[in-house]
């Protein structure tokens, strides 16, 4: 096998990934919705999905034309790199085909959840064992989605420039580069715009519900619910979807622009994959990593009465542990046992096949235990939600504030594991070995993000089950599954952030080689002032995000209200809600306020770079740090109030007080979960989002300014 | 003049402002202290400070002698620096010199403040005009404390060392040092414990009343009453004193040890002042800084009727005016016009006496700039504390969404102004301008602090007037000095950061110089990996403030509710309540509570430092930056919540509808008001002794990690 082939079998792993989620997907359209009810219901959230994806890329299609023009325009020169053009035009075509892969993961993904989302509640009518298939099935098409385009488009990429006459590798990729830059811009706008979306309709539906006496938040003359139950696909699934195709494409960029540094060093060597061996590697690790997540899929079963987490875990963790032996194979194949080369900035090192496998191993390790790390932060039945709990006996205030505690203390560990995981991928294999830790994490996306996105189509089928009144058994069923999907979206926020970390690291170690930097010196003034940037950007994008939903959810408030004292019947139950309404609300206010913090994280590192581009290298490093830090602060704050609630509501003893739904405890809690909702659906995701668009920004421009 | 007359000169300004407070403070004592009431409410106040600080010095005391014992033999045999003697077990005499000093200087500040709290009360039984000056005066005595017994330690110490045969003026200053070492230690137990202290007692007595009903907050039938004024002092007073005592010494050290690197270039100049000029500069301008202070507090004075805002600021900006002046004339009278010098970080560099001085007035400038940025944020006139009302319409939720948003966004002025601040200072004097700016900025601390002070006298005044039950005139006297000081503390708690920021700064500069490093390159591994464990810090420290005050304020609820329902007659006010008992507990949870969080800011330094230097210089580099923005994050929170609270109290109409005290919003407001209480008294303000405390720890070790 040489590695022409090699490089002709990556894409088809990225088809074999379509074309299974294609057979899934048709199976799922294949099953019965249920009662008239429930198609309606569906038929609701799926238009008004369609209706926010339709007018999000609307607005999307003039930004992405305008940046591939820029691209286009300020490429058209040639510039040369130690002698090697490094550039071309090209660069516009490889991001409009990143923002088209992404987008497209994206509609896909979300389409077919908002018909998994019903299909699910009918099921659960019948039983648990199919329902959790069908949510499971929805959630596999998103993940497969992903990485099937991720990969395909980066395959074809490669294989396209490859071929053109006097392109040097070094050309080719950085051409690509600009694909994973197409992504992140879909991903801005996805996660931070469906994250104001998300949360804007859900702390909307939920404060009518206490501004307007008598409006229960879950019920369906809230004309806010249709637009809740839209968020959760629009944010939790298509948001999410967005930000690990990003983390997904952008790992397998940084690592093959550094894998260039050792074509010197592999010259006149015979190997079986070729001398692009490095290069392509990442895509390899991908691609196998495709066919062990469409093969752990077939492990998430469950027996009627079985455990659902159990079923999840066999299919992740046992995704995981084969994908350790097939990286193990796979790069003892393709590299040599040992090279030594001279990079800028790691100087000559001596790698070996195994020591890439190290990495590899470090990086796939230092993903779960971040998400475990998350799960006991806050998981319901571990002490910290335990303590959130007891402090809701005296009010809100102390909710809050032992929230606030438990999402600083929980930033601890992340950042001791990610410390020591670039220690030591950086002692196996120098950069390179950082960079391919992250591919390693990401690897299994396919599964992971399947787990993932099973989590809020359990949520949906919940939500579905209660406006179609079913009996209660059915609702019971799919709470069973949202309790898992709870776990399971924990430990998949805490490795998005880990993932979007390691990847910021290894586009940003990228850049600085496409930049000619050999060291960042934050004792220089303007580096350090550089990082100081860098470091408080997360706190205004943050902040921005924050007052977005605030904004919009007022809006949503006041529309809730006026449906309330304008239409006659619907207090009583004897009208509709003019559901769509508040889907437009929703749509418009994520839309007008995605653009700015959007332009901030786009302009910066331009305007930076082109000052100068080592205080860039220095804002990229602390806009990463600072950023990593201030996500999982969020996040896992939002996630331990969020279970502290849920913790409550199923009813405890405490201090000698017995705590349950209706009592002031509970209003405290819900006070908690209710501020922990921007935090952790949409300040704190978009944050991943940030740290991974300022490095891709940075590597696209980096031979413009190097 | 030449140089011995200088350092002669230098003890004498500590001298001068010693006497001047000694006279004031004489002033203060003779004073009226008002009714019997009055006394013995002032006499419980003082007696519970004593008690906390006698008991928190027992503590200090062992730990200060370890310590010293530990630096004594760590020292004991003689270290070289490019063949120059860099240490002496005097070390351990700098280290409990600057204990001392800093020890004393809170001492003399808590016990004057608790007698100037009752006298401004009875003085504004009179009238506004002599209750301004009583509250002045009780202010003025500590940062003239501070500042004199800074200045008197460093410069005593400086003669010492200096007359010693043998040693060069680089040993002298190193050894100078671990002074800076000792005011962190007591700075991080003041701050730290005194947080903690003031925060137990105030959270404590405002939630049981929402426990325990009919339990006002400010009622002197409330157990936790005494414990809350006693706060006010400990962690107000006390703890800000201390805060500010090390940065004052930690940005002079810094600077010396910066300018030790220019005594090659200066040998053989004749120079008005010596060769030492560079050494001796911040010592000159800090002593001139403090006869400037003196004069400036002449111009606080206000006649009945008149606006006490006025007269503090003509005494502060009066003051910094004044010094601008003054640091003109002593900078160009002290350096000569130009010279150049090659040291290790900077490389050779063209030093101008014009920009020194220049540094000098950034440093001033971004001082202001940042106490009206912080002033903005969190003022009750201004549109951030007014959404926050807004918020509080739709409960505590909101209210407290929007002020975390408030505090993150506040967060972005103060990061450009340091990092425009840190640009320019390092342009005009290279990383010398960069310490110098920092002295700059604390060069009118005597004044600055005494402004800071008054506002907690004047809190406790007010206290004391409502326990006394004297007339409503009397109150509203007292709540006017009262807003007044709101906002002063708001501008002193961004002036408070920022110092910290340019301290840290300095000390991080001196102490690369020590530990003999030129660069800090945050893309090697290990220094990366440092970055992100420093940058975790002020997370990991926050939250164990943050849950020390929980904890603490648990215990004060309870043992509030045992003496309502243990003593006859406290509900009726018929019996006094053991104001002691809850003075106990929460001097007991300060001390038990600090001693795990200092443990950590002074053991992770050192053994980072031990396994390798460069990754304690990213860990710096992260701690700096990212304590900065999470202080200023959190303490303009809880001051924006603090205000938005006041505001609606103040009674408003917004939105249509009425906000006053009582209403749905008030009790949300309420609600933040808790929530930013640990977060601007605690934890917030802690990270300004994190961030200086692992700094000069660094800078101690550098000798024995070089």
């Amino acid at each position: 096998m040489n590695s022409q082939l090699v490089t002709l079998l990556i894409p088809v792993t990225g088809i074999i990934a379509l074309l299974y989620a294609f057979y899934r997907a048709r199976w799922i359209s294949r099953q019965d919705p249920g009662t008239e009810t429930m198609v309606e219901i569906a038929a609701a959230i799926s238009r008004g999905a369609r209706a926010f994806l339709r007018r999000e890329y609307r607005v999307l299609f003039f930004f992405v034309l305008v940046v591939a023009a820029l691209l286009f325009f300020a490429n058209w020169q040639e510039r040369t790199m130690n002698g090697e053009v490094v550039n071309s035009p090209l660069l516009a075509v490889s991001f409009l085909a990143g923002a088209l892969c992404s987008a497209l993961a994206g509609f896909i993904g979300m389409m077919v959840a908002t018909k998994a989302n019903v299909r699910t509640t009918h099921a659960a009518r019948t039983g648990l064992a199919p329902a959790l298939n069908m949510a499971f099935s929805g959630g596999l098409v998103m993940g497969l989605s992903v990485v099937g385009l991720g990969i395909l488009g980066l395959g074809l990429l490669f294989l396209a420039y490859d071929s053109l006459a006097d392109w040097t590798p070094l050309r080719v990729v950085n051409v690509i580069a600009s694909y994973s830059l197409g992504a992140s811009s879909i991903a801005l706008f996805a996660r931070v715009g469906g994250g104001i979306y998300t949360k804007a309709a859900d702390v909307g539906a939920d404060l009518a519900g206490k501004v307007y006496e008598g409006i229960p938040e879950d019920d369906p003359r809230n004309p806010a619910t249709i637009a809740d139950n839209v968020g959760d696909n629009v944010g939790d699934v298509a948001g999410m979807g967005a930000d690990l195709f990003e983390s997904y494409v952008g790992s397998i960029i940084g690592t093959m622009v550094l894998g260039t540094g050792f074509l010197t060093a592999y010259e006149g060597l015979d190997l079986p994959a070729g001398t692009l061996a490095p290069v392509l590697l990442p895509l390899v690790l991908a691609g196998a990593g495709i066919l062990v997540s469409v093969t752990g899929s077939f492990a998430v079963r469950t027996k009627e009465g079985g455990s659902p987490q159990k079923a999840l875990n066999m299919g992740e963790f046992g995704a995981s542990a084969i994908m350790v032996v097939v990286a193990f194979l796979v790069i003892r194949w393709m590299l040599p046992a040992s090279w030594t080369a001279t990079t800028p900035i790691v100087g000559e090192f001596t790698y070996t096949s195994m020591g890439v496998f190290w990495a590899v191993l470090i990086g796939l390790a230092a993903g779960v235990m971040i998400g475990l790390s998350t799960e006991y932060f806050t998981s319901t039945h571990t002490r910290p939600t335990l303590e959130i709990a007891r402090q809701s006996i005296t009010g809100p205030a102390t909710n809050i504030i032992s929230g606030l505690g438990v999402g600083m203390l929980s930033a601890g560990i992340p950042a001791l594991i990610l410390a020591m995981a670039i220690i030591g991928a950086h002692a196996f294999a120098g950069l390179y070995g950082v960079a391919i830790a992250a591919v390693g994490m990401l690897s299994v996306t396919g599964i992971q993000l399947a787990v993932d996105a099973y989590g809020p189509i359990s949520d949906n089928a919940g939500g579905i089950a209660e406006m179609a009144k079913l009996p209660p058994e059915v609702r019971s069923r799919t709470d069973k599954l949202d309790a898992v999907g709870n776990t399971t979206a924990a430990i998949g926020k805490g490795f998005a952030i880990g993932s979007a970390a390691l990847t910021a690291l290894a586009l940003f170690a990228a850049f600085m080689q496409q930049a000619g930097m050999e060291t960042i010196n934050v004792a220089a003034p303007h580096i350090l002032a550089g990082l100081l940037i860098g470091a408080v950007l997360p706190y205004v994008f943050s902040a921005m995000a924050i007052a977005a939903v605030g904004r919009a959810s007022s809006d949503m408030i006041t529309e809730v209200g006026r449906q309330f004292n304008e239409i006659p019947g619907l207090r009583e139950g004897t009208a509709s809600a003019e559901y769509a309404k508040c889907v437009d609300i929703s749509t418009a206010a994520a839309i007008r306020e995605m653009i700015l913090p959007g332009l901030l994280a786009l302009a910066v590192p331009v305007v930076v770079g082109f000052i100068n581009k080592d205080m860039l290298g220095g804002l990229l490093a602390g806009v990463t740090v600072s950023g990593v830090l201030f996500a999982i602060f969020q996040s896992n704050a939002g996630g331990a109030w969020d279970n502290a609630k849920k913790r409550i509501e199923s009813g405890m003893d405490i201090s000698g007080k017995t705590l349950a739904k209706g009592t002031e405890a509970h209003k405290a809690a819900v006070a908690g979960d209710t501020v922990g909702d921007p935090l952790k659906d949409t300040s704190g995701p978009s944050l991943n989002i940030l740290i991974k668009l300022i490095a891709v920004v940075a590597l696209v421009i980096a031979p413009l300014i190097a």
